[in-house]
């Protein structure tokens, strides 16, 4: 592949160069992952910097409808907007959330807008930097708006908060016992909380929700990266297209806030340097994979449970395999 | 030092054997771990299973006069109190928020209790390590509740958290813009949330305070560990012992609970697994701290901070300094 004509078709939005591109950090592949490195080392500073929104939500808030109805919204404003996925699960369950383009029939169809599907990849990790990847290849291709999204399996509500400058958390209305359904430690890393489905018979069910949710987050501690009455909650209709354009004025005035004072330069510098960290221990973590110390590791969980030896004890022996002297 | 008669003083519940056995679990020297080491092994399953009671709260929440005059209601029905605290901040200060025990005058002077001022360690793994060796050593030596402090620097939470079989959160009235005051993460580690301080003026400010709490802990989702209406928050006032007895009451319901489904050694054997393989990552991990590896972090970090090169290939070059392959 011909990686100087690649990064040059990308820098001219190049939609096929994109999803080529994409496709390329995505393998696993050596030699793909030497060309993907070497594209991502010659587009570095290239492009713009999107507002890269992350989005959670579990299954029935209303997602694709929410995506779908707020990506059209900005299209109509002249803003070019990317859709990624991370989705553990993929791996596992085979599909992938982005997978069947017709859940978002109609944004899938604008051109200015790209929706790629999430990949299949094994572990987490691996998920985390070939969409960070997917996201400065985008960046490079002139999108004003990347979207990513999570349906929250497992850590993955981190791995996106941690590559988004916004992150949103979408719910559905519930009411009495219904409620206890946020996932904990979701609500606080949300810094606005959409309730979606604020229509029809739901409307009054979503005002209480999102009126419960705005005394919840009222409870955390501020953070110093928010403006006043920062992180909010607030109510939408992704169907109806009620709230859509507040939602977003507010996202704006959150992010030029956080321009001005410096918070954005801030967190991008962050988050570059939690992956760096992040990666340096996954890839010291995995000596613990390797036969010898995978073997030890799986014996002595099992006596830990049944309490045949202490933790320290068995941990100093599992380390003893590697080398590595317990302090 | 004669472990085996040490081992046999602390089943007979002997005070000073205790405090012995404690300052050599907390000593660094080789020689006293490999005493240390030993002297576990030969308690393993001796004694009994104390309630473990995490407590957290920022200074200023009354936690010193909720410990002792919790601690003095429970000597009062015949149970012995063992109070450690998990301080990683002494080593800075210097200090140790137990070392002063005219904060605890009654209770340091009860002969059914035993107050442990806090070790001055240099790190969290270190002080988690030793803490819990402290709990074993209590629970040969035959108390019935041993309570473990943490005044919620840093990870100090999670490292009660993960050692107690009851996790308390201790907070103050407050009321409008004083509110935002909790830590993100701690409220939902917390099974029962305490407002101290309902007495006086501040009664009513507890009660909205409660309140408030009681609301937001709704949100959460639903832990299979927990029966129906916990997590709960409830005000007491540590100072006119008002209230004590029903938190104990409830505590004991939630304890009892878990005993019968199961989830009381459940959580004890995922405890013991989860130090069994937080050891074995931060012996890993301590291969970053090594020269070559340590100056390779801090320079590449520099430049992943400056936008020079991305994370990814940042890991790479400190993964190979340590001659680990990336993937």
């Amino acid at each position: 592949m011909d990686i100087a004509q690649l990064r040059d078709k990308i820098l001219k939005q190049d939609r096929r160069a994109l999803a080529r591109a994409i496709t390329l950090v995505e393998s696993a592949r050596e030699d793909h992952r030497h060309q993907a490195s070497h594209l991502l080392e010659t587009l570095r500073g290239a492009g713009k910097q999107a507002l890269r929104i992350g989005l959670s939500g579990t299954p029935g808030v209303g997602k694709s409808t929410f995506i779908e109805s707020f990506g059209m919204m900005l299209t109509a404003q002249g803003l070019r907007v990317a859709v990624l996925a991370v989705d553990p699960s993929s791996a596992r369950s085979g599909g992938s959330i982005l997978g069947d383009k017709t859940r978002m029939d109609r944004l899938s169809r604008d051109p200015n807008a790209y929706i790629r599907p999430s990949p299949s990849q094994t572990h987490l990790g691996g998920v985390a930097r070939r969409t960070r990847e997917a996201v400065a290849l985008c960046e490079a291709a002139g999108f004003d708006v990347v979207l990513i999204e999570t349906v929250g399996v497992g850590q993955s509500e981190t791995v996106v908060a941690e590559m988004s400058d916004l992150f949103l958390l979408l719910l559905a209305p519930a009411g009495g016992d219904e409620l206890q359904g946020v996932k904990r430690g979701i609500m606080e890393m949300a810094d606005i909380i959409l309730v979606n489905k604020a229509d029809g018979d739901l409307k009054s069910a979503a005002m209480r929700t999102c009126a419960d949710y705005s005394g919840a987050l009222r409870l955390l501690r501020k953070r110093p990266q928010d403006p006043q009455g920062y992180p909010k909650a607030m109510t939408v209709s992704a169907l109806q297209e009620n709230g859509l354009e507040t939602a977003w004025q507010d996202m704006q005035t959150l992010i030029e806030w956080r321009r001005e004072t410096g918070h954005w330069a801030g967190r991008r510098t962050q988050q570059a340097q939690y992956w760096f960290h992040e990666e340096v221990r996954q890839g010291v973590l995995a000596l613990l994979e390797q036969g010898d110390a995978r073997a030890a590791l799986d014996r002595l969980e099992t006596s830990v449970a049944k309490g045949e030896i202490t933790p320290a004890a068995a941990a100093d022996q599992v380390l003893a395999v590697l080398n590595i002297r317990a302090d």
